[in-house]
């Protein structure tokens, strides 16, 4: 299908949507995914790049020109505008600016490029449909009309004052249902939830699903409106917020993904790697001191992996479950005291039943009853130091402002592993008498 | 505040968000709580009921009697009062339902009791404006004007022929803008996105976000039109899921909450640490094969650790990338084999960084050279399976239609640490001439 033949192209992609569309484009080479594109319609063309990866459209819009960026730029909302822009170099995207048929759409966006990323400015778009509020109905549809085209989805109307203060809003709804001379005055609904420029993007994804929010209106210091902050960018939010805890707790930093070059992976993954390795050498060092006692009893050696991996194990779900109930704000706030004794009573369930387990093992290939009661109360007592760091060490991040994901993570695994082997050499020069 | 004075409370919440009550309420005792909710309006009261996690409202609501939750159960949207009746014993939910004002409210209900909570069927909500394909504008209208109460938020009128079968919507920005005496057949949107009652949530998650949808008809296998879903139940489906990962990574099963009882939650954790026991009580009696070995050269066990934790922490970051990749299903889908060549090259230099530093730390604590390569062949060889592992397990897990995301979890950290030792004791045994 690929080579030539414009008109058939144009015609199998009419029934298909944008999305659909993108989903084909990444299985093509980059010429024919330009080939592709450039033969679509101008709007169909700019939702498939507005829905592209950052990392993949970066890549693909090496191929267009300036002139032909400029014209897809023309059509987004100025939020994906700003988003495309910003990958781009600063050259292609003064030119790209520069270059912009809808003046306003430039203006808008040379306005959203002083925001970063991470803030309720860099999340909004500056499409909305807004309303004097001594207008009446009627004259909030003439508006409407001629907005209609610029802003893809309305959701409510806006309600300002002369000086473009927020008042509040007007849902579609109403409009519909009201009479077209009533006043927006007696109309409209005061209780408007709206959210500054500077604030976090957490703090906006979190007031819209507080709240259960479509849309959020953003204002300046002084209350004025400047834009409007949509559901589907805060989706965005909340995955990639999920998607970085994860990656903290697997010892990865920053944003990589498996298709990043080698360079950028070894560097979010390295400085990790390396924490875990000084913890080994640590730990063969002070194993070190041991050599005595492991000529005498050298059976000793093989329980030092399930001191380790329990200890680790054990750290890594509590602190999980202490995360979770961190993360969900909407949760119960028991004290902390109250928290620990929880996690201590499971601790010794969990403790005392792995202990005796292995205790047994232990008889059963003939060890030592010595050793085999070194081994379960190093367990025990491993089991217990790892439910206190797990609970106590989240607490104590979010407190000093550290994002508490990384309390599952190789730097809370690796103080682990150490206070477990310190706990089980320590206890065996003890009660083996060496 | 507390005893007493209802006027005063009143007057003092009705500035307030229920959502904003519903924080309040978490710091009172279920009896003040409760005398907070019923002092409240009917509305309100229901607003924070729907608010509310679903453990702690069940626990809420055993202080009220059925027929004071039918009064708030009466005005829920359907789908959430589902929800609510589902997490009430059956004697409840039966007295609940008959006691229902709202007939029509009850047949929703009925109807959607039959779903299971993880697909379309039970993520719906029976509310929805509906309109005959016939139909003026004008007689749309009426309808909302009709529904409006009901229905909280509306988005767009779907339409529907005679039978009721599901030909596409017309958004309330289209009906505000139109004249009222247009036929609906000439204005409505024809590509409509929809699912049937039996798509599993996330594939309904999956859909929504791809097509930037606010609201996704729900039809049954004829095309009939049943219910739609609204993208803030969405958005409590992403954060499930993602929660729920991260829990799998961590080695917890199921839904637990810190806050569960002690016996839910030794039942979600147990098993992975018993998982993670017989890893250690394997890596025991495997290294006491080496006795005799550890006899002769005891330094050999203080580098136990840093194999175990090394192949686990590679292991980890590993798969955590593959996971995110096999997760976003928009991103570049590249060959196994391409992926396991990235992978090993990135394990080449973050290996060769490792096992070289490694090798300078033996060397100057005064080990002997052998001992030294040994460990450093060791840690090389233990980063390049690891890195295999992980990428290869996450891809076959999801292949064969079970939650890749346990790859990160405990059974596989344990059998990357056995593969470790495993290497170590036999190069050692064979290089050192043991």
């Amino acid at each position: 299908i690929e080579r030539g033949d414009s008109e058939g192209i144009r015609e199998q992609m009419e029934g298909l949507f944008a999305a659909d569309i993108t989903s084909l484009l990444i299985e093509l080479d980059t010429d024919q995914a330009k080939y592709l594109v450039t033969q679509l319609e101008t709007t169909t063309g700019a939702e498939i790049l507005a829905d592209l990866d950052p990392g993949e459209r970066r890549d693909f819009l090496k191929a267009f020109t300036s002139q032909e960026i400029s014209r897809y730029v023309n059509i987004f909302d100025s939020d994906d505008a700003v988003d495309l822009l910003n990958e781009q170099p600063i050259q292609v995207r003064e030119e790209v600016i520069a270059l912009l048929e809808d003046r306003e759409q430039a203006r808008f966006i040379l306005d959203l490029l002083h925001y970063d990323e991470d803030v309720a400015g860099g999340l909004m778009q500056k499409e909305l449909v807004k309303a004097n509020v001594n207008w009446t109905v009627n004259e909030c549809i003439e508006e409407l009309r001629k907005q209609a085209e610029d802003v893809g989805r309305v959701y409510a109307v806006y309600v300002i004052d002369d000086n473009g203060i927020l008042l509040g809003l007007l849902s579609l709804k109403k409009i519909v249902l009201a009479h077209k001379n009533t006043k927006i005055q007696s109309l409209y609904d005061k209780d408007v939830i709206f959210v500054e420029t500077y604030r976090p993007a957490e703090e906006v994804a979190e007031l819209m699903q507080k709240y259960d929010l479509d849309t959020l209106p953003v204002v300046n210091v002084q209350g004025k409106l400047l834009g409007r902050i949509t559901i589907d960018d805060v989706i965005d939010v909340i995955t990639e917020q999920a998607s970085s805890d994860t990656m903290a707790m697997a010892g990865i930093t920053g944003e990589v993904e498996e298709d990043d070059t080698i360079l950028q992976q070894t560097k979010a993954r390295l400085p990790w790697l390396l924490v875990g390795m000084m913890g080994g050498i640590l730990a063969a060092k002070f194993i070190g001191f041991f050599e005595g006692d492991l000529k005498v009893v050298p059976a000793m050696a093989a329980f030092i992996p399930i001191i380790g991996s329990t200890g680790g194990n054990v750290g890594i779900q509590t602190s999980s479950l202490v995360l979770q109930s961190l993360a969900d704000k909407s949760g119960l706030d028991s004290g902390l005291g109250y928290r620990l004794l929880r996690m201590l009573a499971i601790a010794l369930i969990n403790g005392l039943i792995i202990s005796s387990i292995v205790f047994g093992f232990n008889l059963l290939i003939g060890n030592e009853i010595q050793l085999a009661l070194v081994v379960s109360a190093a367990l025990m007592s491993v089991v217990f130091l790892a439910s206190f760091m797990g609970t106590v060490t989240p607490i104590a991040l979010e407190k000093i402002g550290i994002n508490p994901a990384v309390a599952s993570g190789p730097f809370i695994t690796t103080a682990n592993d150490l206070i477990g082997y310190a706990v089980y050499f320590g206890l065996a020069h003890l009660l083996l008498d060496l």
